[in-house]
C-alpha cells in the first residue's frame, strides 16, 4: 500500500527542553524539507545519503526560523519504510509551531495519532502485534512492563502463531483441494499430521491464553489492598516502601516522576496500593458503608496486607481475644484465596519482651505471613518488599517466556481456540472435508487479527487512536 | 580548553511523548555508546563517519532496553567541538532513565545546567552572547522575542563590539609603548586617529544602550493595564484578542500550549495585559486601597485600556459630567506619557443613533485614542489589534538593526560607555598616556566580558545555571 500524502508530528513532548524533534514521512519528505532548510555546507538535501544528518537553517522564504540538524532516511530504510525526514530544533514551542506550520503551507499534513507507526505497519515493517507494543513500550513504566514490551515488539509470539497459521493454511488448502475431487475419493492432508498440527496449537494457544493473567498483573500493576485504621502509619509505610526508588529518580536531574503515593516499582514490578479505611465491626451506619467498601476493595486486590499498630494490639491482646484478632480472622474466612500479609507497625515503640510476646502471639494467628515492623526506623520494609514479590509468578518473566498481555490478542486466541477445539471434535467425529474446512477458515481468520494478516479499517483505527501523536 | 570528563543528560523534556533524545559529549561519547550500542549492521559505532545515524539496540549486558536511533557527530564538527553522541530511544521515561543510568555506569557523569552550552563556548564554537542567546531561543515565545534571539545568536552586536575591542586594543597598546619611550617624547598612537575611533566607539555604544528599552519590550512582552470595573467585559475582550492566535494553535495537535488569558502574542508581539479594579473614586476604604493597587499597575504599564460599558457610559451621560469622563482625565492628568486606549465596549447593544451619539461623546473627550468596540460580536477587535500594534516601536525589528535584551550586556555597555567617556574627557584635558591607558583597560575589560573574552567561574557560572539540563 503506497500513501501519495506525506505527515508531518512533532516526536518529542511539549515543554522545555534543549531540543525538540519533528518527523515528516512520505514520497515528498525530502523536497518538502529540502525547499525550507539550508544546508550550512551549501550541498543539497535531495542528493544526500541515507541515514546522515545535516547542519543548517529553517528557512521561512528569507526569514531564519532556527539553526537545525535534518536527518535523511531513505524508503524503505526508515521506520515508516517511507521516505523519513527528522528535524532536531531548539526546543521552543514557538519555533516549532512556526516549523510545522511552513511543512503545513509547503504541503505536508498533521499526522493522526499513531499514523507514522501504522504506515510501518502497512509497509511491512512490523506485524500489528509488534505495532502495538511500540505503545506498550513507551507508556512501560516498570521494569516488567518494559520487559514484556520489548519481548512482543521484537516478535514474541507472532512468529509462533504465524508459522502456525502458515501451517493451518496448507492443511486447509488440501483438504479443499479434496473437495475438488470428492467423486474420487482422494486424501491430500494427511491425517495423522494433521491431528499433530491441531493438537500442536491447541497446545500453544492454551499456553498463551493461560499467561495473560500474569501478563495483565505485570503489565498493570499488582493491586495490593491495605486495611488498616487511620493513624497506624499507611503513608509512612509507602514512603518506606517507596524510598529505595526515590534515591534512584532523584540522581537522575531532568528525569523528574510525579510521585503517585499508591503506586510503587518493587523488584522491577509494578504495585498499586490501594487504600481502605479498616473493617473494625461497628454498629454505625456510615461506617458500616465504609466496611463495605473495604471489602470490595479486598475483592479487587490481589495482595491484602493487615496493618496495625504495635503498642495498640499488644495493650488490646492482654486477656479477651482481640479485636485485631477478629478482623484478621474475618479476612481470613472472607477470602481464603487472597494473598494475605499481616504486618504489626511501630516496633520501634516497643521493649525487646514486647516484641518477643507480640511474635508469639502472631505466630499463633498465622504461621508464615506475619511480620515485625517499623516504617519510621525502615526495620522489616526489605522482608515486605521480599514477601511482596514472593507472591508475584514472575518465573515466565525470568524464563523468557512469551506472554500475551494485550486484551485484544487475548480475545482473538480464545475465539482461535474455540474453533480448534471444533476442528478437533471434526476430527474425531469424521466430519467432512467440507465442513472441517469451515472451522479452519474461521481459526485462520482470528489467527490473523492477531498479527495483522487480517485488518480492517475500524480494526486499525481502534488500535492507533491509543498512540500518541508523532508516533 | 579541553575536558577530561564525558557528560550525559536528556535533551528533550520529560513528559509522553513518541522518542526521547539524550545527549553525551566529552572523549569518552563514542567508547561508551560503543559499549551499550550494538548495531542492526553489525558494524562498529567507532568506525563510523561523522555525521552518520545507525539503527540498533541499547543493551545492558544481554537484556535489551530499546531500539535506537544513534547519530555520531565527531570534534570539532559538533555542537560542544568534542565528540559528541546523540541516542533517539522510545518516549518511556523508564527507558530514559534506563539508559541514562547505564551510561552512568560506563564513565558518563551527569551534565549540569547549560553544559553542553558552556563547553561549546569553552572550546569556541560560539562567543558568551551567542551561548546565552541560545537560552533566549528556547525561550522565545512570540515572532520579536524568536527574532531578537535569532539575530543575536547569529552574531548580532558581538561582531561589531569585538571589531572594536581589537581596534581599541591596538591603541591601547601602542600609548603602553609609547611610555615607555617616554624620555624620547614619541607618540606611536596617531592621536587624530584614536580620537575618531573614541567617537565611534562612543556613537555604537549609545545606539545599542538606546535599543535596550526596545528591546527588553520586544523581549518581555509589552505591559498593558486594562482600567475597568468587574463586568465591563474584560475577559471576553481578552478572549477575541486572542481567538485569531489560538485557531493558529488549535490547528496543530500535539503542541498544546497553556493559555495564560493575560498574556497575548499580536502580530507577533507579546503584550502581557494587567487586570485593574478600576479607579472609581469611593470614601470606603477598602475600595481607595484598590484604586492605590490600579495607579500601581497603571505605572508599569506602557499602555493604559480604559474600558468602560457604553450601555452605562450612554444613560449616565446625559445631563451632568460622567464618572467615565472624570475617570479618563483624571487617567490622563496623573499619567500624560501613557499611551492611552479608550474603548467602549458592548457596542452591539446600542442603536445605531446611539452608537452615532457615543462616537461624537468620545470624540469631544479624545480625538485619536477611543474607539467603539464589541469583544462579543467581534466588532471593532481587529482596529485595537492595529492601535495596540502601532504604540510598539517595530522600527528596529523590521530594519534588522542589532537590539540589545540582555541586561548583562546591557550593563558591560554602560559601564564601557562610562570608561570611553573617561578616555574622551582625558583626551580633551590632555592627559597623560599613562593615566589614559588604565582608563582603556578598564573599557577593554568591559567589552571582553559581553563577548566572553573575559569571563571568571563565577560569571560563567550564572550565567548558565539559567539554562534547561541537556543544552
Amino acid at each position: 500500500m503506497t500513501h501519495t500524502d506525506t505527515i508531518v508530528a512533532m516526536a518529542t513532548p511539549a515543554g522545555a527542553g534543549a531540543i525538540a524533534v519533528l518527523r515528516l514521512s512520505g514520497p515528498e519528505a525530502i523536497p518538502i524539507a529540502s525547499s525550507i532548510f539550508t544546508s550550512v555546507s551549501g550541498k543539497s538535501l535531495a542528493e544526500q545519503k541515507t541515514h546522515t544528518v545535516h547542519l543548517g537553517h529553517i528557512k521561512d522564504g528569507e526569514k531564519i526560523i532556527d539553526e537545525v540538524l535534518v536527518s535523511i532516511f531513505k524508503n524503505p530504510n526508515s521506520y515508516t519504510g517511507e521516505d523519513v525526514i527528522e528535524i532536531s530544533c531548539h526546543g521552543s514551542n514557538y519555533i516549532q509551531q512556526e516549523i510545522i506550520q511552513l511543512c503545513l503551507r509547503k504541503g505536508c499534513r498533521m499526522a493522526q495519532a499513531g499514523e507514522f507507526t501504522l504506515r510501518a505497519f502497512l509497509h511491512g515493517k512490523m506485524d500489528l502485534s509488534q505495532a502495538e507494543a511500540v505503545a506498550d513500550l513507551i507508556a512501560s513504566d516498570s521494569a516488567a512492563s518494559h520487559q514484556l514490551a520489548i519481548q512482543q515488539m521484537r516478535g514474541g509470539f507472532s512468529s509462533e502463531i504465524k508459522r502456525l497459521r502458515e501451517e493451518l493454511l496448507n492443511f486447509a488448502s488440501l483438504i479443499e483441494l479434496e473437495l475438488d475431487f470428492a467423486e474420487e475419493d482422494v486424501e491430500f492432508a494427511n491425517r495423522e499430521d494433521f491431528q499433530k498440527l491441531i493438537s500442536k496449537i491447541t497446545h500453544v494457544l492454551k499456553r498463551l491464553i493461560d499467561s495473560f493473567a500474569t501478563g495483565n498483573v505485570l503489565k498493570n500493576g499488582i493491586p495490593v489492598a491495605i486495611v488498616g485504621e487511620p493513624n497506624v502509619g499507611k503513608s509512612t509505610l509507602l514512603n518506606a516502601l517507596l524510598n529505595e526508588e526515590r534515591a534512584i529518580v532523584s540522581d537522575i536531574a531532568g528525569t523528574t516522576r510525579d510521585t503517585i503515593e499508591d503506586e510503587i516499582t518493587i523488584g522491577g514490578i509494578g504495585f498499586r496500593f490501594i487504600d481502605t479505611a479498616g473493617i473494625r465491626e461497628t454498629t454505625d451506619t456510615i461506617e458500616g458503608l465504609g466496611i463495605q467498601k473495604t471489602f470490595q476493595k479486598i475483592e479487587q486486590a490481589q495482595v491484602v496486607i493487615y496493618l496495625f499498630d504495635s503498642e495498640k494490639f499488644n495493650s488490646e491482646v492482654s486477656g479477651q481475644k482481640s479485636k485485631f484478632k477478629v478482623e484478621i480472622e474475618t479476612i481470613k474466612n472472607k477470602y481464603p484465596q487472597k494473598n494475605l500479609i499481616i504486618v504489626a507497625n511501630k516496633v520501634d515503640k516497643l521493649s525487646e519482651e514486647e516484641r518477643q510476646k507480640l511474635k508469639v502471639t502472631l505466630s499463633e494467628i498465622d504461621n508464615s505471613s506475619a511480620l515485625l515492623l517499623s516504617a519510621k526506623s525502615n526495620l522489616g520494609v526489605e522482608e515486605l518488599q521480599n514477601k511482596l514479590l514472593d507472591f508475584v509468578n514472575t518465573g515466565a518473566l525470568r524464563n523468557n517466556e512469551t506472554i500475551v498481555t494485550n486484551s485484544r490478542h487475548y480475545d482473538s486466541m480464545l475465539k482461535a481456540l474455540e474453533e480448534i477445539i471444533k476442528v478437533q471434535q471434526g476430527i474425531d467425529n469424521n466430519l467432512s472435508g467440507d465442513l472441517l474446512a469451515i472451522d479452519i477458515r474461521q481459526a485462520l481468520y482470528y489467527f490473523g487479527e492477531i498479527t495483522g494478516e487480517i485488518s480492517n479499517d475500524e480494526l486499525l483505527g481502534n488500535i492507533f487512536a491509543n498512540f500518541c501523536i508523532g508516533k
